[in-house]
Parts: structure tokens; C-alpha cells; sequence
């Protein structure tokens, strides 16, 4: 069949998302959800009327979500971006930053970063984990590129401290600086604070998985006006109407219900420490988590079997195919019934 | 102020989309919305537990929509791809046959076509129109390169018949031809059913107009398989979960509530016909349209001061600045109503 894809993407490899199968129900613990549905305010804010208001373009600008998300960060209007999940937000600054140029990442980390790299075009240096699949932050003081880091990172779980980020931030002051703290709400340290004192920074973060609204499609970013100003030129050359009307205030109500928020993410942050003790138990190797997930690995299993063994039984987990985490299970962490079903099931296999 | 932004997108000139101004309730004729609220069978779709569903991340294949899309007009699934609005199947078409390379579009046409091509760099040929605003099809014959043509065309309304764009789809079987049919179901003729012919058409389509769905952000494509795949390739580069669930529900029920959909489209009709002949009687020149607005010029009248003194009256429509078309207004087609009071607006001023 004859292909009319220009040049430049032919190798293009894709992004490929978490499996959705339909075949039966499963425990879905493959893509970091949450196990808990949006706060109540989100329901009593998707009336009738405003379905009705579909028939009209949503506000390009977002105003009112951007004024709640700045009020509630302590920022303004002009230093928020609203993207269709914070994917949408690390494309528009790939664009922005990288894309002609150079930027640098860590080599396991959120596989989107290197399809972004190929979309755009930029010379993508991957740095190398550490032996304990920590980040060396030595890797990327002073590097003269575009520096992206998942903190927490991802599918490892393991956090940089807030002083750390700051020394990555201070030393690559002509360059931008990427914190994408998509897990940050459950246990990580946020740099939010620090877009106060540094221009080249953006903080990204997504209501998709402590706000319980990945099916929404929502993501922001906070940095200095400047990099939003900057960002905000590529929406507008993209898809200035990228968030729907709905989505709009779903974000404004979850945002204002703030302890709705917090009981749901202690609650993940309770079933985590148990999942990591049973598991633990069993002999499972668990990276130190600050997310709501877990990566766990245990000697002598085949991480690929174990995953297959689980979906067999009804459990999805994500695995991925990369040598050095190829036994590695990446297992979201869902209510405590859910946990126990996995770990129910894990018994059952092990 | 110091611009992190990289060389290559320095000179970005993005998209300027209608404004939507709070400072009083204005009849909103600019932005091409339905003045209906959508179907109620969408209504219907949007229940509460399908919000507390929001927790879950949307089908990235979107199956059930594109089954539906596909059914409504005679192709399978294959031949379906959704965007977050039809802007987003634009951006796809440009990444994946336009990056590096070639296209042509009219040189007075949708405004974010040459925004497009500036983003993912594409030589853009921009074609004149004729003396009567009409497109000359032979500018497009054989071109060898894409083509992109919208149809009927923005902002003058008026439509190429099958035939012509079936001549031009064949005289360039080496490069893709995308028609984008967003006011298509107000009186033109739709390429669609050319799909099954030729392998290198991609008619694109929107929920925004016909379907009251703007703020929903829905758009599609039907092309042969080949070329979806190509642009599920760049789609699942930049966000595979474009579509938020409640859109994908919204645009199923309203695929499947045909009448609905058919009844406003003859009313929209309708008040076009009678709005033509009540401009044409205070001597407006109005060019022919196939789509929910109308582009106007009454001679002796300076299009940028019509649309400020109707602006100060509380009723907007469009006004561009390009030389060629400054003394036009392009006026949406809204409720009989909404026209009436337009028109009065005018005698006031004229």
C-alpha cells in the first residue's frame, strides 16, 4: 500500500498508551487513575444548561479555570496554561523550547518525551539513571539545552527533593527548565513555589490523576509569564479551542473543592504503604514511591509473564519491554479492595 | 524581557480566533456557532455516572463514535479519524503530508491554514481567487504537491460542485487532497462518498456547526485507511487521548439523531435565504452561500466601521483586515430573530 507520509515522519514511532480491553471486566491498575470519581462539585456543575451550551465555542483563553488555578497556587492569570492533559502542555513547550534545538531527559523516564523529540525535531540526549534508578542530578547542572524531568518519575516512582530541582533550575539559567509533576500530589515536593524566583521554569502538573479527571483532559503548567506567553503562541497555532466547555468547569470545581482532593490523595498515599508492605512481604524488590503507582520487580520472575499471568486473572498492570526494566511491573495504586485483589492474584501465580 | 522561544518559531504568527467579549450580552453572529442547543438525545448521554466516569481515561481509539461516524456514512471504522475539533484533523494533515514539503490552499481561505504551515513548515503556495471570489480549479489540477481547499470556502461561503473536486482529487494522484467540509451541511456538495474512489482524498468535517457541538470540541476525517493511519501515526505523537469522554458520548448521540440534525440545518437554510434578501434589499452585494453565514459589502461602506457600529449596538460579526476582502462582514446565520434585530441594527446605522 502506498504511503503518502511525508519524509521527515516515516520513522516515526508513536506513543503507545495503556491497553483497554474489552473482553471482560478487569481490576485496572495499568494507567494511573484514580480509583475515586471527581469531587461532587464536578457533578453539580455539569448541569443540563450547560450541556445545552455546547452549541458554543469554549473561552480560548479559559479564564475562570486559570484565575482559580492561580488563585489557588498563588499566581495570576498570565502565568497559567491550560492544556488537553498536561500531554498537550509538555507538546506546546517541546514546540516552544526544543524543537530545532537541543534538550536532554532521563533515559527511563514518561515514554512521550522521546516521541515529542522526534515530532519536533530536537537533538534529545537521554542521561542515565543511576544504579538505584534514582536521577543524578549532576547530569543535568549547566547543560546549555532544554532540560525535562518527570518528578516524580515515571514508571519509577522516585522523587527529587524540591532543593535538588533548584539546583538543576538555578544552574541552566539560559535555558528552560521542564518539572513535569504529573504525581507530584502524592508525596512528591512541588517547585511550584519556585516559578516565583525563576524565569525559566515551567512546572507542569494534570488533573487526570488526583483530581480524578483523566477522562476530562486537562493538564496546566505554571512558569513566568514570558514561557507562558511563549507557549501560548503554539496553542494558538495548533488548537486555540483545545479544552472543552465542560472540562472548563469541571477543573474550576475540582480545584475549589480542595478537601475532596486531599481525603482522596491520603487515602491513595494509605493504600500505597499497604500495597508496598504486602508486597514487600513476598519478596517483591518496590522502588521508593512518591506516586500513585507502584514499580516492583521480584527475583527470578519474568516481569512480562507476571503481567500476562495477572491480565489472565483479571489485573492489568502496565509492563514495559526496556531491558533494564523488563521485570519491573508498574502497579497503580486503586482502593484497598482492589489491592487486595492483586495481591490475592499475585499469591495465586507466585 | 528575555524569549526562551526557539529561532525557528520566532516569527510565529498565530491563529486569531473570534472574540468573545463579557462586557455585555451581544447577539453573537461571529464565530459560525448554531444558535440551537444540541440534540437531546446528547442531553440524554450526559448522565451523572457518565461524570463520575470522568475519573477514567477516554478510549483513545474512540471505536464507538467512529462506529457510529463510520456507519452514518458508509465506511468502516478504518476510515475514521476523530480530533479535538476539525482544527486538530488540520494539524494532523499538516504533520504527516505537508512537514518539509509542499502544499497550495486559496490565498483568501480559512485563516489557519497558512498558520499550519508555518508550524510544521511547509512551502505553502497561496492561490488567488478569482475576480468573483470563486476558486479557479485549475490552479489546484496537477500540482504535485497537497492540496488543501476548504469547502465551501471561508469566509466567502461559496462552493466548489462534486465534480470540481473530484477533478482535482484525480489530476493529483500522488499527493493528498484535503477537503475540509466544516460548513458542508448547509447547501454544499459533499465529497465524502469519493472516499471509496481515491485513495489520496481526506474530507474533513466538524461538530461545531451543524451539530451545535462547538464547545464539545469534535472533529473528524474520512479518508482510505492508509491515510488514517498516517494521521493516527502523528495523533498518537501528540495526544492520543485528544477526545474527552463526555465529547465522545456527545457526538454519538448526535450522529444518531439524524432528524434533529436535519431540521435545524433547514431552518439554519432558511434564515440565510431570508437574511440574503433583506441585506440585498438595504443594497448589499452578497456573495452566493452553501454554508450558516453569509459574506457581505454594501458599496460606499467601510467594513471595519459597519462592524464597530454594530459591535456598539451589541451585535458582532466578524470583520478580517486583508485588503482584498476589508469592506466584507461575515455574518453568521442564527435564529430569525437574531437576523431581525442585525438588520435593524443596520438601518439604524446605514
Amino acid at each position: 500500500m502506498k504511503s503518502f507520509m511525508v519524509k521527515r515522519y516515516e520513522g516515526l514511532d508513536a506513543y503507545t498508551p495503556g491497553e483497554q480491553p474489552r473482553d471482560m471486566e478487569y481490576v485496572k491498575l495499568n494507567t494511573n487513575e484514580s480509583p475515586f470519581p471527581p469531587s461532587p462539585k464536578v457533578l453539580e456543575a455539569i448541569t443540563g444548561e450547560e450541556v445545552e451550551k455546547l452549541k458554543l465555542y469554549s473561552d480560548p483563553e479559559g479564564k475562570d479555570l486559570r484565575d482559580a488555578i492561580a488563585a489557588h497556587y498563588g499566581y495570576k492569570r498570565e502565568n497559567v496554561l491550560l492544556g488537553n492533559g498536561s500531554d498537550e502542555i509538555l507538546a506546546f513547550a517541546f514546540f516552544a523550547f526544543c524543537a530545532g534545538e537541543k534538550c536532554i531527559f532521563p533515559e527511563i523516564s514518561y515514554g512521550f518525551y522521546p516521541v515529542y523529540a522526534e515530532l519536533v525535531g530536537t537533538d534529545a540526549e537521554k542521561a542515565p539513571l543511576c544504579d538505584d534508578f534514582s536521577i543524578d542530578i549532576n547530569d543535568y547542572m549547566n547543560v546549555g539545552k532544554t532540560v525535562i524531568i518527570a518528578n516524580p518519575n515515571a514508571p519509577t516512582g522516585m522523587a527529587l527533593s524540591r532543593a535538588d530541582v533548584e539546583k538543576i533550575v538555578a544552574s541552566n539559567k539560559d535555558n528552560v527548565v521542564l518539572i513535569d509533576e504529573a504525581y507530584v500530589d502524592f508525596g512528591g515536593e512541588s517547585a511550584v513555589e519556585l516559578v516565583h524566583k525563576y524565569d525559566n521554569l515551567i512546572v507542569c502538573q494534570t488533573f487526570s490523576k488526583s483530581r480524578s479527571l483523566a477522562g476530562a483532559r486537562l493538564g496546566f503548567a505554571i512558569a513566568h509569564e514570558g514561557l507562558i506567553a511563549d507557549m501560548n503562541r503554539i496553542k494558538y497555532s495548533y488548537n486555540p479551542y483545545n479544552i472543552n466547555r465542560l472540562t472548563l468547569l469541571a477543573g474550576k470545581a475540582s480545584i475549589e473543592d480542595d478537601g475532596y482532593f486531599r481525603k482522596n490523595v491520603q487515602t491513595i498515599i494509605e493504600n500505597r504503604e499497604y500495597t508496598v508492605r504486602e508486597l514487600e512481604k513476598r519478596g517483591f524488590c518496590v522502588l521508593p514511591s512518591s506516586a500513585n503507582f507502584v514499580f516492583a520487580r521480584k527475583d527470578g520472575k519474568n516481569g512480562e509473564e507476571l503481567y500476562l499471568e495477572l491480565k489472565k486473572r483479571g489485573v492489568l498492570v502496565r509492563h514495559f519491554k526496556k531491558e533494564r526494566i523488563k521485570d519491573f511491573l508498574r502497579i497503580t495504586i486503586g482502593t484497598r479492595e482492589q489491592m487486595d485483589t492483586l495481591i490475592s492474584k499475585l499469591d495465586e501465580i507466585i
